[in-house]
């Protein structure tokens, strides 16, 4: 009991200014823009970190430029793919290419045009690869690192059957992950969620904890679980016998830079990015992936399908995360000993998130 | 003529800070903010003078808190009912006391929780009574007057039937008790209106007045009234013989701080209170007492629904006056003589509504 | 091509600070408001340059009026029609003359309401004309020209057949207005139109000006369009052969202010009017003109309805060009060559463009 107490102070010491301040994320990292499956031929917009980005698909690679013509400022996501390895704005013409962003047509000012090849009409280009079911995007100043310095490991392991969920949600992208990270509120806001209704479920922890681990890369949440009723003084006791949890399964949790959120089960895994947008909304990118056998990759989609997507994606995430995620208004607001979960989070990613260099070059890569 | 002239010149002299400023009302008075017939054990959000509040009803009594749990700022009125006497916040059950706001369990965190019982996550209570068929709340920065300071004397009678209708209509409040106050609307307005088709309808009055009642609690509107047609010069006349107009009915008008109008007719009285929700619109909570003999009951309740409500608060008041309301954008405006009702009213109530004391304890009862 | 290139120099060189300052267009000049066949006796609200005007016809006469009362500030456009040459407020009554906005009547204050007459609560009138099927309203702060000045003198012809379209769409108007003396843009973006599919359509044009009419008015769009199929280095050529077009039909382009562009075609023309209504919306008012033969009137109302109105000022202006228009988000900005015909109509019209009078009298005529 010692030890909580220690916690509980923790908690209300010091302000992380880097976190405080990345209303936007955390740049400089690879982030999942969309499903692998979802981008074709035909142009997407998507917004990262507050930036208009245009994704396409040519002869099967995938590019991202910034998503605005600098001729007249319309967004080059309505524009059409008029000769291989381009793209061509709707409204004059102006072609450009997919690899750097150069301007290397202005149809409609014929092929002498001099414009063509000029500096100050070269759009931004966006670092972009494809692993694990997902289209990933570099959002940064400095240079981007390899692709698998930012893509969970597990995710890379060949055999890996990812399943995958995008979606737009409410809130900025730190009360969606400080959300995931929480260690109390699944208790009592899950507490008879389908998903979990038949599995034990603790009703409080002691000792909660973010470790980090070997790599260094993840924060791991520890901590001791209480699944015996309890009894709250003169109010009466709580959440009651629940006799027909008979269910186990023990799930580990753990945080990641930038933002992802992983559920370790006991054979797959479920992970779950918390994309900035803007200020006032995040993409909630899930993948919940498994290693299956042969045989076993068909029961796997099923099982993500009829159980997984519906029952932890859609009623336990959206539903009743994405609720209170939504409503959610602080600061100020009053912690608790199981925060630590949550403000230890915020002080190690505010001390260890990638910076931007002093001085950059050009502000886009 | 001389008299009203002389009127005319109070309608243009001074400005009343006090009246100026209460964007989102007079603070330090009872409200009512909801019928009693719809609070129920599930918790429900109303915002009154900007304050966002949950009303509940526990084992009979109504209760107000601040509707916001001081952890993470979610709205306690999404919250569960968990144990008598208190709200839980749905995130992690924190769990209040509904008499006076005390954090008196943290389910998640265990029945040791040190957070409980801590002043600084005592959420604020407002004082709350039911009469005449509302739930009245206190909403002010001095300690509550008796509720019977506030709730009209009428409607405290032994064998009063209120029938009451609540909605939120835009405009800020000023504008829809103004409009109430407002002498000469009616006359063009709601001329035609189905609820006075039949009676005689005044077409101007001289001589308007608002004064003071013997209480000191109500400004009562006074004034010559003329019926006959009139003629405007070359225009022609107005408003031509109406000879359908066979009903009488002297009805008198008056208004009350913080926000009261009344209409006194012959057997039964009208109340209509503009109560500030933020600064752009109001609630208007219509009463209308009656009081019936034992037979009497139902006729004045069948009465009520076939012709006061239908007629006199959805087609008079809500079409009629607050269609005006919701467009009015004013200042500037030009005041004409029966504007006297209007700019007294703003100048009684300017110099006589309690002030917020000078030092406010905690801002909260 | 020399020549090409001194035209690119202009393009970005000096800024022109009446056009850039005009958010809600030039003052002093005569708009199209609506078409005549809208406007019956019934009231009709619209907002030109971000004022807000009522119009209404009363005798087969078109009048305007500021649409406040200024009692109250409810618009009048909700009034009352009470007597012959006036409109009524609809809350109590005040009554104006269509003429010149006096208070003539307080209908609910009686025929010796004094404020009657008071210059502090005259309305501003505007002045009205009807010419070629359309109200026209003068906005401006200098006494009105005659209507003759600033309606373009083809559409003041006897026998002139004008078939009007108005609408409301999104974008500055500058936006619009550009999007129309714009030379390059519908060689790519309208290049699929139905309108002109069976045409010969450049490719580009070299040599593009804007030059000033005789009359000192217009500024009509030259250049040497180029027909065949180009090859744009390494990309491929574009547009390809297109076989189909056997359609010919030489058109020209020409711009005047205040925002007016027209097109005339062989044996019809077609104006458009770029209204400013706010800072992000305009109104579009297309006006198709003949000048037909008695019998050829019923043959160019059915071309009208089921080509012209369909194919150009749907499908191509609302559907490509606002498509456009209301996506552009400009400055910052890259020209090219052909940009030289919107940068020639910004100096020009910031050049040209009427001014107002140093000290206005009372802001409104």
């Amino acid at each position: 009991m010692e030890d909580r107490q220690s916690a509980s102070k923790i908690v209300v010491t010091g302000q992380w200014p880097e976190y405080a301040e990345a209303h936007l994320g955390f740049r400089n990292y690879w982030y999942p823009a969309m499903a692998s499956s979802s981008l074709g031929k035909r142009p997407q917009a998507v917004k990262l970190l507050g930036e208009d980005v245009v994704l396409v698909r040519d002869n099967g690679r995938a590019y991202a430029l910034n998503d605005r013509c600098p001729h007249r400022g319309v967004p080059l996501s309505m524009g059409r793919r008029q000769f291989p390895g381009t793209i061509s704005c709707a409204y004059h013409g102006w072609t450009y290419d997919l690899k750097d962003g150069n301007l290397v047509a202005a149809l409609t000012d014929g092929p002498d045009s001099p414009i063509c090849g000029k500096r100050s009409v070269r759009i931004a280009a966006y670092p972009v690869e494809e692993r694990a079911g997902l289209i990933w995007v570099y959002i940064g100043d400095a240079p981007a690192p390899p692709i698998e310095e930012d893509v969970p490991e597990e995710l890379l392991k060949a055999g890996t059957v990812p399943m995958v969920m995008v979606e737009t949600r409410k809130g900025n992208w730190r009360y969606g992950m400080e959300n995931a990270v929480d260690e109390a509120h699944a208790k009592y806001l899950h507490r008879r969620t389908p998903f979990y209704f038949f599995s034990k479920f603790p009703v409080y922890s002691t000792d909660v904890r973010m470790e980090v681990a070997e790599d260094g890369k993840w924060l791991v949440r520890t901590g001791k679980q209480v699944f015996d009723s309890q009894t709250y003084g003169e109010l009466g006791s709580w959440p009651g016998r629940e006799w027909w949890r008979v269910g186990g399964g023990v799930s580990t949790f753990a945080a990641r830079l930038p933002a992802i959120f992983r559920i370790s089960h006991k054979t797959w895994s479920d992970y779950q990015f918390f994309v900035p947008v803007d200020e006032h909304h995040h993409l909630a990118v899930m993948v919940s992936a498994k290693w299956p056998s042969r045989l076993g990759k068909a029961w796997w989609k099923l099982y993500y399908h009829a159980y997984v997507r519906p029952f932890h994606h859609i009623m336990l995430n959206r539903w009743e995360d994405d609720r209170m995620v939504s409503m959610m208004s602080i600061p100020p607001e009053k912690l608790f000993r199981p925060d630590i979960s949550v403000t230890t989070w915020r002080k190690w990613s505010s001390e260890t998130a990638r910076r931007t260099p002093e001085a950059p070059a050009t502000s886009k890569p």
